[in-house]
């Protein structure tokens, strides 16, 4: 049974505040393990890779192979439906487009001082990406978090993978081929994360890594977090559905089920302001689930982590839809925009009632590597952002340094710091 | 003594790689330590944060006081002189005008399939700062932390500090004055980044946390990352001087110890295609460093982490300079642009003989928070982006959906997620 409240609830803050702080997430302590297999792939290099890859993914990779070959992926891509195919290529086509919008621009300009002042970007030199094996192995984040890479202008995209039992997902593969990635290694867990960072023999080391994983692929980005760049930690899975008594419940029902179904750790919430609504969608959750392949995994999320919340208004709804900060939210409601204003925090929201979740995970544009867990408070999704970086930059003339370099030596002085004060005072004689 | 090298050495190759690779960074194992107190604070509040104020900082802040007054900042900024808060105002004014310029752009629009697509900037709510006490306690850089800040917009701002005995640097109180601070904490260390990220009872939770620290308070981030956002991890300041035989070697000097006098693990390295210019700095910074109050440390730097490279051609030091990305840069040639063109792994660049990296330190405007230890391969100076978060969002029309959903359900089909296919389905009925 998903958690049933209502703001007219006697006890309704402390139950709301109680579903705010829940943490879904498991504190498995892995950070010894990971510690230990990082400095192992440090100091073995390639036969540490083969080693753990024989001990976790069972296949050796001097039989197997380390890397995918061309040939692989090519065949993977011609090897899918053509329906597929153009599927795969609609959405890697919007996506480009969505994020070429986010290339930042370079700044240069000499101010009233006569300083001049300015910033430009550069794309890091290389990028590693994760994929997952099993469950969470989807063409589709491969494409999310390759693209802003491609369109940053990264010139090396090195993508690892576990192939447990030497075995891979073929729509990964074709995914791959699409968005042009050349080189795939066969590894995974922590020690492909620590070859990423710390380069192997045959892992040329990347900048920056990004891409899903377990709790030891997440814990080896945190540890190695300052030796490269990483995304942000990601979590369980959520979506919150702000929806009045005019929806189809099915829609919504399927709405919520489309976070369920990902994992029992998943989030989903309605708000809606119709008691009578809230029932009708919790009915049809409860006749969708058991026609979804995916039911026992909805079953047990839906379960656990759904909640159905019974507002007077939205106006009293939307202050608590932001202290939830959720990755997708979606306004289901005749004039979103207004809901829409109030809303400070989130990862990326759907206006109004045709914009299911789902279209924002495939092919809309934006990339569905969203903040999770409250994480929305203070960081975004993916962008072009993560794959490059700023270099400020200034210029003084003589009377531009006589204009503001008196200010310096007087900081530089106070602060105790004389050999800053005479790199300054020099120049002004 | 520095260490000298020349490109036409036998062993330069080696010689430089060794150099980039060098490690300053102390590898302290504080990780356990951390650990504890993180949880200590959780746990414990404002009675743990007592303790542990007790026992490294000597005073007890049920006596001491807890926060710093109002009227102690008012005091602080009435008792300098009039040169120093003109100083200070000046580069206040400076930084906010150079950030205000990286205040990112909302974007909304509607595609050709009738998809609208956009995202939206907030900053978080509210923002940690922590500021060190003792030797690495400078104004200048509170004003570098909270600037981006306060033009990210962001309505909460709490300090802590450490103040060891008590005592606090009323420099900086007048800097927090200056910037418009009016929450700061007497606590430092692990514990206070633990009650800025977890809150306690005195102390509300931010969302972000930056500003620099010891191994324990850099480790307790690190730790943190996730729960909150943080900055980059800092390391040892470094700068990287290309300089023509053109230059006074006494300027070049004084720039090179203007870092060597941060502190031993400071990194100062001069590339010149000059061998007599080369052998005049040496000598002009063997003279400099017994002028210094901050000798002791300039000489410990210089000697252990000092480095004079004489190269053919500037050609030849640039891809060797993108490898080391210096923290700063300092381009001390007549044509500074055609070597600036060719770098792209730089925390700040220092176009031409008039430009200091001190007045970058101070006034100039540009950020002065910047990636250390080669980190600007992946990273970027601290920035207005730091305190801002993007939310994406979309919004469909029927004839939208029916553009693009049959994709959505294609792909959310072949990634075995039926709810994900079926919220996009039923609306395409």
């Amino acid at each position: 049974m998903p958690l049933n409240l209502s703001t007219t609830d006697a006890d309704f803050a402390s139950a709301f505040t109680a579903l705010v702080d829940a943490r879904r997430e498991a504190d498995e302590d892995v950070s010894r393990d990971v510690t230990a297999i990082l400095k192992a792939v440090r100091a073995g290099g390639d036969a540490a890779l083969a080693d753990y890859t024989q001990r976790f993914d069972r296949h050796d990779l001097n039989v197997s192979g380390w890397a995918v070959t061309p040939a692989e992926t090519r065949a993977a891509l011609d090897g899918i439906s053509t329906e597929l195919r153009d599927a795969l290529e609609l959405a890697a086509a919007r996506i480009t487009t969505y994020h070429e919008k986010q290339k930042p621009q370079d700044s240069d300009g000499v101010d009233s001082a006569g300083v001049r002042l300015g910033a430009r970007w550069n794309a890091v030199d290389a990028a590693g990406l994760y994929v997952p094996g099993g469950r969470a192995a989807y063409p589709s984040s491969l494409l999310m978090n390759v693209i802003p890479a491609k369109v940053a202008g990264v010139q090396r995209i090195a993508m690892v993978t576990p192939t447990p039992n030497g075995e891979i997902n073929p729509l990964v593969l074709a995914a791959a081929q699409i968005a042009g990635i050349e080189e795939i290694w066969r590894v995974g867990g922590a020690q492909a994360v620590a070859a990423l960072a710390y380069g192997t023999d045959r892992i040329k080391p990347v900048d920056v890594i990004t891409g899903p994983g377990n709790a030891w692929v997440a814990e080896a980005k945190r540890q190695l977090y300052g030796v490269v760049g990483i995304d942000m930690v990601a979590g369980p899975s959520e979506i919150v559905v702000v929806a009045d008594g005019k929806n189809d419940p099915e829609w919504t029902a399927a709405d919520l089920l489309s976070q369920s179904e990902h994992d029992p750790t998943s989030q989903s919430i309605l708000f809606t302001d119709d008691a009578a609504f809230a029932d009708a969608v919790a009915a049809a959750v409860e006749r969708q689930i058991p026609t979804l392949s995916t039911s026992a995994v909805a079953r047990a999320s839906w379960d656990a982590n759904g909640a159905i919340i019974v507002v007077r208004d939205f106006d009293e709804a939307m202050p608590l839809v932001d202290r939830l900060a959720a990755e997708h939210l979606e306004l289901a409601v005749d004039d979103p925009e207004s809901l829409f204003a109030q809303v400070r925090h989130a990862g990326s929201v759907f206006l109004g009632r045709m914009t299911p979740e789902a279209v924002g995970d495939y092919v809309a544009g934006p990339n569905h590597v969203l903040p999770t867990g409250r994480r929305a408070r203070f960081s975004s999704g993916l962008s072009v952002l993560d794959f490059m970086k700023r270099t400020s930059f200034l210029s003084l003339t003589p009377v531009a340094i006589g204009a503001i370099g008196p200010a310096a030596v007087a900081l530089a002085q106070a602060e105790g710091l004389p050999a800053h004060a005479a790199s300054v005072a020099l120049r002004l004689k």
